[in-house]
């Protein structure tokens, strides 16, 4: 179904896995430009990166820094460098619609290897995808590091222990009757596998069993569902706190992390007694503030918070569109995301975004249509922004969008700073984003284990990037 | 709404509170039957039960009891006497249409009134209502109490606490948009009060302080919803087990008992660990059987259980009407029944029924029509029936019908044997249940405290009970 | 299912058939207001009335009326007097939800009563009601016109020939799903009887027997179904020309006018080339303006046309909630209504309106819910406001609203005008509706069939013009 | 989309326009068969057939028809020969669902091609498509008469005039709420272009407007709906009389012949004398008998009857899934039939048919699955079957299926018989169907144009008809 394997080249630099650059032919050394290394310490004027192969060899001021003979030159000079960003929560296929997986049956490669190029292209250097169908997100993630393709770096789940597929009740009640059944259950399964809604009739070593398999397939990290989606009358709690620790149990059992999905006071307080390592939108909390002891536990425990911000924009345009009781939770998940800013909590910079799907987006509510925190590509930015709205500075943010993500996936000895030895993500700006949290978005060039992508390419094949044809033109 | 006090005269038995029966005048005795007690005890042939006012004054061989003199007798030889029935579970009002709210909104008393009739007409002297409306619950409860009218004893608990009412989504999820937003509030609000799904979001403490004041209107017993409905894929857990015990532990504070509604293994084990003193349809687990653990903490716990057996007649019938699934679950159900009985666990007879309306009587699945056990005046025959053919001895199944449920709701003291002092509640059959448990039937005569029944008149003032017009005629 | 006649005692006149004036004992004298006649004549100033029993005996200037002996006199000085309102459209039960009829079934007569005095209450003295349930209709009608209760003049159609019921595919498609069959059937059964979509399928012949029996039911007036409801793209057309005319023909036969339900143009031409002698709302003609042959086969055909038009306030806010393709409908219509009015068609008064059910009221979009037309009690008067702001002049506007629909409906011997020998039917204002037509609101008397009607009673028992308990309080 | 000319090489004989035989090359004689001519003449024993070019340059038997020199032989000797089959309703993109439509837009050509491929290894060499999106049919036929694919020979109607698209809510209601609005548009434009249900609005001379330039579009003979779909009680009657009779008239004015959709006595007599050539499904009348004078004008005008009857066996599993009132529709069909048959109108063999979407085929009720009449490439043996069980004779039969169709298109000066001059399409069997017509299954070769068709290699791209992979495996 896909096509072969894109090989980019961008003047001096190879893209390809033929070309992967050896330590002594290529040595690439960037300089003059200020570095904001997302350790937390002050920026690093007129600095020098030198990269080796895919990793830092060396950073700091020029003065400090010995640059290797023969090395190719970036001249960065004015420009600002921040490590490769990292969204904690994508989902490189979003959508849910009968019409998107009849369409895109037996392509969900093609559809996944267009979103990482397009969060690649837009600075992001690694995701986390935590809801999708496994075996083409391992089959993408394998070729982007492989170096076959493209794309950011990919970590992923698979499903959601405990959910149900696309075109199942949880995500798309009317498929059960706007669908055929084999169809349905062909989607659903490819999201499924094994851990989909049958195990929340099994006892805790029933569920056990089942998540253990699942670890198997070769997942990066699991996340499991505390409660269900919905409105918040439906599925409030899903697992036992038994069932939930044997599922975190196995995640450590393996040496993966395990987080939470949440949308109630309840759901969460289990997650964080369960173990988990992080959460999802762990705002949500349904109409009811987050206990002070739940935000005292997941401090004790050190827990990272993935949140998902709207700017005051969307919050207000929002508010005019949904239900008294729904915006009830929307406010107080912008409090709870205060208090949880203010309390100290690490929290992460997460999009829970996907390309959406351009029938859908024609259909909106324009009063909900502003921005669209979840649109993969702009949904980073946009976080940026609301946390800046919140209080959050920008050194702060810097870090949650990449250190703070790579200490809750446990990547921090190879992703997240500026640091010798680490892999060479990185993203040069025109502006510093210090002063304006905006100037993330003047990308300059995004570097992705020290090669250079042409951004321009990106998407190599685009799919749901392109418009649709309108209606009855042209005529086939 | 209702009708005034209904006084009935039946030849030497007045009934109504005017007219109650002092000890001193008017001494019932009735001799010459053989006597089921409920105690497990054999039958006492050529008994005498002497009655004094409301209660039993003696009960034993005729050899052995003195007949006061003056007394009325009741000659009731080679008839069969047991304790009044007991039914753990009904619903006097079952319905969830659109169309019946609609109809009966405001009439709620007068429904209940007719179905505790029936109820009363066909040997059931004391139901259990688990899911209603409170208030017109209570105030038909307190009539009958008061001789106001006559009906079966009542002990109601209002909603299920957590569920919503009969026009929401956990019973009629199609209410939502076939009927209008002020009628389904007003409906739902007469049941819910504020023990309704919005507790869900709520911290256990803040669970607790709404269960207190839902305990303080009055209910006799507290039901709460560890599940939801629904094929079961929705809403397997609704409370936290720490929001279970506190709804429990305020329960027994109050000096009731509380009760479960659970559908999966895990939300029975979860409410037999919060407390629970007897739950309802235990058996319904889901595809899982019950664990082996959880039907020993039951019986550690002295667990009474309400179960809803089949006669294999609707279990053969349903099986060819409903899915798999579906009917994967009502196979465990009926095996779960099976080794609850071989276990010792104390079953409580319960038909979770009501007065149906007649037209979606008409509306029926034939296959699905058959033997049901929801039908209120028939499903305890039905009950006593199924479990015949599991295996229950005829004297176990009319404990489980009379003493069991006394005993499960603490009420062992006042109900649910024939001993002296205890309520004269008591049906005369003509025909030995022992033999036949068909028997339990053909009843001759029904004594609610002391009082024959005139079982012809019942219900006093028909309304579900008797057919709708056909469509068209008679012209109105 | 109905309470007993009413009788109400107002003064010197007493309501109720026992007590019908003779003409002997009981001539009424109004004098000094400005009398409006209806005729198109200038006013009266200084007018006399002499009622004599029901009728009028004598109408003109005090100097030319002699005043019997005896008769009792109101004083009208300063006052305005017009003939009783005729709206030539109504709906007494006009709701189609389920939750409506399945409170009200077996109760309608008691619903139209209460419609029906309603309207008189608001000085509309005889009503067309042109869909409903035929029998509740009669016997409403015969009743009052017994004097055996109070209430607007009714003439009745029955069914619209070819239409369902309300709770039908035409007009409430979610029934089909949302309630039991028992229950819709009997309901839409009291509508269609023998002329209900079923008429659809059968030849011209066909149609012709069934429609015979039809109005040997005793319907005042037949209305047919030349299209359906929907928004316009369902049920274009419904019989064809020759079932058409077969109806009409039949109508006449019976000495009945016959009436259309048109919605496009074609089924505006089809029912005037079948020889309506009048339709109702004839500017409804979809996206497409009315032809002006059409316009001008009216004309020539001396059709009545009732028409619903909207006040502008109305208009605006409708905009703003309907599709565009609705909102050009309603654009067509008013233009429509310009041209009719040009072009010298007989307009008529036509409300289109029933009481309103108090849930389904607070259920509206506020942008839809202002100036509602179809408000029975209300919405003559923002008629004759609409038809003032299109250039109508208040002298055409009473007519449209008395005369001519008396004219319409072959009812101008009895009824529509103030001259000598008509029905004592009036309505007298406080101000002159030739200065404002808004001064028709201000009603100080209402008179029928020469009676003083008491409008502070009316409705003499409110059911639908009382409001719903709000949610959950008082508790039953 | 779609992949690039095929050409087919079958030993002597090229498929393809580059290798497009002339008569002076490649004249080829069957020799030895029985030939049924489709004349209505008794078979030819020992027959010859010379093919020149795409032509019948001869046919007789043996003995007066003279072999050209050099010409191929084929030696058919014991075998059958009848003409190439014609299907006067098919459409070969039948489906209506979302998903079907999600998944094919833009490869609607790719599915054409497909059915028609199905239709000619079927022996059928000539479909009436009746109902499709216009431009990708055109492009299709245009192809195949080119000889840059091979197909059957394709004549084309596109839309119906005056439904909607398939997406739309003749055809599919759900997908109003199921599907997004861009997609349903695009999808549904691509069927209705200028001509769907929005010229029920307008005036006859402005349907005649719209209709004439769909005719311009290229199409090859003109259908259009006098009924719109819907189990009948929706959409009577669509277009009034007057603007049938100009839709007519605009075929008629182009040369086109002219044909219906209807589903009711009203709507097939409206259409009859509309001055249509022939119609579709003209035995469904609904519950009603189609009546005598309608039966009658038919003959009178001579009109050709494309009919769909089913084999006994179907339409008893039908009468067990169905409604009664459907079941009565389905009896008085099947009545119509008979009496069709009995009075001689000229019937036509139509299948209604199209390749089915392998998940609706799984999804449908077994009673309602067994012999489909609208299953393409199979539907056509079923209507043959279906006729001899009442009573046509096998002869006559053949005739519906070849020379009538012609008849009824205005082609039988090329088609529908086996004659000098005509081009030479025609079925060898290796059994006699006038002794079985279940012979016409047993195909031994299919000639269209006098080129034998390869048929073991068609469909050449097979999508419908291979099936869909089963619920998650293989893991993409």
């Amino acid at each position: 179904m896909r096509q072969g394997c894109a090989v980019i080249v961008i003047g001096w630099v190879l893209f390809g896995a033929a070309a992967a650059p050896t330590a002594a032919q290529s040595a690439v050394v960037v300089t003059g430009a200020t570095v904001i290394d997302g350790t937390g310490a002050g920026p690093i004027r007129d600095a020098v990166i030198v990269i080796e192969g895919n990793r830092i060899a060396a950073v700091g001021p020029s003065r400090t820094v010995k640059i290797p003979s023969g090395a190719q030159r970036i001249d960065a000079a004015g420009k600002f460098i921040i490590p490769g960003l990292m969204d904690a929560n994508v989902h490189l296929i979003l959508m849910m619609s009968i019409e998107f997986h009849a369409r895109y049956e037996g392509r969900y490669e093609d559809l996944i290897e267009e979103a990482a190029q397009v969060t690649l292209r837009n600075g992001v250097t690694t995701v986390f995808d935590s809801w999708g169908p496994l075996q083409p997100l391992m089959n993408v993630r394998d070729r982007i590091n492989r170096g076959e393709t493209v794309g950011s770096r990919m970590f992923v789940a698979g499903n959601i222990v405990g959910l149900t597929g696309p075109l199942d009740r949880d995500m798309n009640p009317q498929a059960a009757t706007a669908s055929t059944a084999p169809f349905r259950k062909r989607v659903n399964a490819v999201y499924t596998e094994n851990v989909g809604a049958e195990l929340l009739w099994k006892t805790p070593e029933g569920v056990r069993i089942e998540v253990r398999k699942y670890i198997a397939r070769g997942i990066d990290f699991l996340k499991y569902a505390a409660a269900g989606h919905g409105d918040g009358n439906l599925n409030f709690l899903m697992f036992s706190p038994e069932a939930q620790r044997a599922i975190v149990e196995e995640a450590h059992r393996a040496g993966l992390i395990a987080q939470s999905h949440t949308e109630s006071v309840e759901s969460l307080r289990q997650a964080v007694e369960a173990g988990i390592d992080m959460g999802q939108h762990m705002e949500v909390t349904g109409p009811e503030p987050m206990p002070e002891s739940t935000l005292k536990a997941m401090l004790d425990r050190k827990i990272h918070a993935a949140i998902q911000p709207m700017t005051q924009r969307r919050l207000k345009g929002l508010m005019g569109a949904v239900s008294p009781e729904w915006g009830k939770t929307l406010q107080v998940a912008a409090d709870n995301e205060v208090r949880m800013l203010k309390a100290g909590i690490p929290l992460l910079m997460a999009s829970d975004g996907g390309l959406l799907d351009p029938d859908e987006v024609a259909s909106n509510d324009p009063r909900a249509a502003t921005d669209l925190p979840f649109a993969l590509g702009e949904g980073h930015f946009l976080w940026l922004r609301a946390m800046g709205e919140k209080g959050m500075t920008p050194m702060a943010a810097i870090q949650a969008a990449t250190r703070n993500v790579a200490a809750a996936y446990r990547r921090l000895d190879q992703l997240g700073t500026l640091e010798k030895g680490k892999l060479a993500d990185l993203v040069i700006l025109d502006a510093d984003p210090l002063v304006d949290l905006e100037n993330v978005r003047k990308i300059s060039m995004v570097m992705k284990e020290g090669q250079v992508i042409d951004r321009d390419k990106l998407p190599l094949k685009a799919i749901l990037t392109v418009p649709r044809p309108p209606a009855g033109s042209p005529r086939e």
